[in-house]
C-alpha cells in the first residue's frame, strides 16, 4: 500500500450534524501532486437478518428522505455514542419490529460508500427470536411498517426495486447462499 | 407508504463539492411534528464484476481518504454527468484494469447509505474480457494496484478485511452463488 498512501495536508471541518460530520481534506498523492477529497464522518451502523419460527424475515419499510421514497430493508439503526454494535443490533431489532433475542452473531462488517463517507455497517444474525410482550419505543422522528416475508418475498421485493439497498440486498443473497447450502 | 411520507419544508444546500452536495432539509414527519434530514447528494456509481479468461477476479487496490487506509474492490467509479451507467462501467473497467470489453450487463442496483446519501450503484457483469494493448489513462488523482484472484482468494481477503466494503462483498457472494448452481 505505499505507493498509493495520501498525506492529509489539511483538514476542513464543513459541518458538524446530528449524524454526519463533513470534512474538505487537502491530501498529497503518491505522484506528490496535490488534490482535494471530500469526507463524511458516520458514526457507523448495525444490520440484522431475523427470522421468524415461521422462517419468515423481517422488514421495514421507511421513508428515505435522500431518495424521497420508502425502501424496504432489514431493521438497522445507527450506533449511539459509546454503544457497542451487538447492542445496537439488539435494540434497533426490539425497537423496529417488536421482536427481542440474546442471539446474536456478527456476520460481516462492511463500508457502504468508502469513496466519500466512513460509514461501517455491522450485519448481525439473529436467531431464536420472541414476540416482546410490549414493544419497544422507536426514535420519536422514526416511522415504519413492520413486514414478516418468507425468502421467495423478498426476492420478488428486490425485483421490484422495493428492496433497494445494499445491506438489504446482501442479506437477500446471503439468504440464498444458506438455502443453496442445504441442497 | 402514505403513512411514513416526510413533508420537505425547506432545504438549504451547505456546500457544493466536487463529488458530492450537502442539504440539511426541514420535513413534516407522519405525526405532524418537525424534524431535520442530513441529506448527502452524489452523481451515482457504477461497479463490475470481470473475470479473466483463467476465471480470476479482477479487484483494484485503492487508498480511500475516509477510511485512512486501502481497500481491495472490484473496479468501479463515480458517473460522470449524463454518462449512461453502462458506458461508466467500460471505460471504469478499461481505466482501472486495462482490460476491456462490449459484453457489460446489468446484475442489480441498490443504494449504498440510504439513511443519509443518494448514492446509487450500478452492478455489471463483464463478460469475454479482453486485455487491451494500450492501457486507459486513470484519473489524475487515482492511483490504484491491480490485483488478479481465485473465488477462494477473493473469500481470504474477505476474511482478512481486505475486502471491506458492500458492493465487493456482495460480488463475492454473488459469485459463490454461481459456484453454488453449478453444483
Amino acid at each position: 500500500m505505499s505507493n498509493l498512501f495520501e498525506k492529509e495536508l489539511s483538514s476542513e471541518k464543513l459541518f458538524s450534524g446530528k449524524i454526519i460530520d463533513l470534512y474538505v481534506q487537502e491530501v498529497e498523492l503518491p505522484n506528490g501532486k496535490k488534490s482535494k477529497r471530500e469526507v463524511v464522518k458516520h458514526p457507523g451502523a448495525v444490520a440484522v437478518i431475523a427470522r421468524t419460527s415461521e422462517n419468515k424475515l423481517l422488514l421495514v419499510e421507511q421513508y428515505r428522505k435522500p431518495l424521497e421514497r420508502t425502501l424496504v430493508e432489514i431493521p438497522a439503526g445507527k450506533l449511539e455514542e459509546g454503544e457497542e454494535p451487538i447492542v445496537t443490533a439488539k435494540r434497533e431489532l426490539e425497537e423496529e419490529t417488536g421482536y427481542t433475542t440474546d442471539k446474536l452473531s456478527l456476520l460481516i462488517s462492511f463500508y457502504t460508500s468508502p469513496g466519500f463517507a466512513d460509514e461501517l455497517v455491522h450485519l448481525y444474525l439473529a436467531e431464536d427470536i420472541q414476540k416482546m410482550d410490549v414493544k419497544a419505543e422507536l426514535d420519536e422522528d422514526e416511522f415504519v411498517n413492520l413486514m414478516e416475508v418468507t425468502l421467495k418475498e423478498a426476492e420478488q421485493l428486490l425485483h421490484e426495486q422495493r428492496i433497494y439497498d445494499a445491506k438489504t440486498a446482501y442479506a437477500v443473497a446471503y439468504l440464498q447462499l444458506q438455502e443453496a447450502a442445504k441442497k
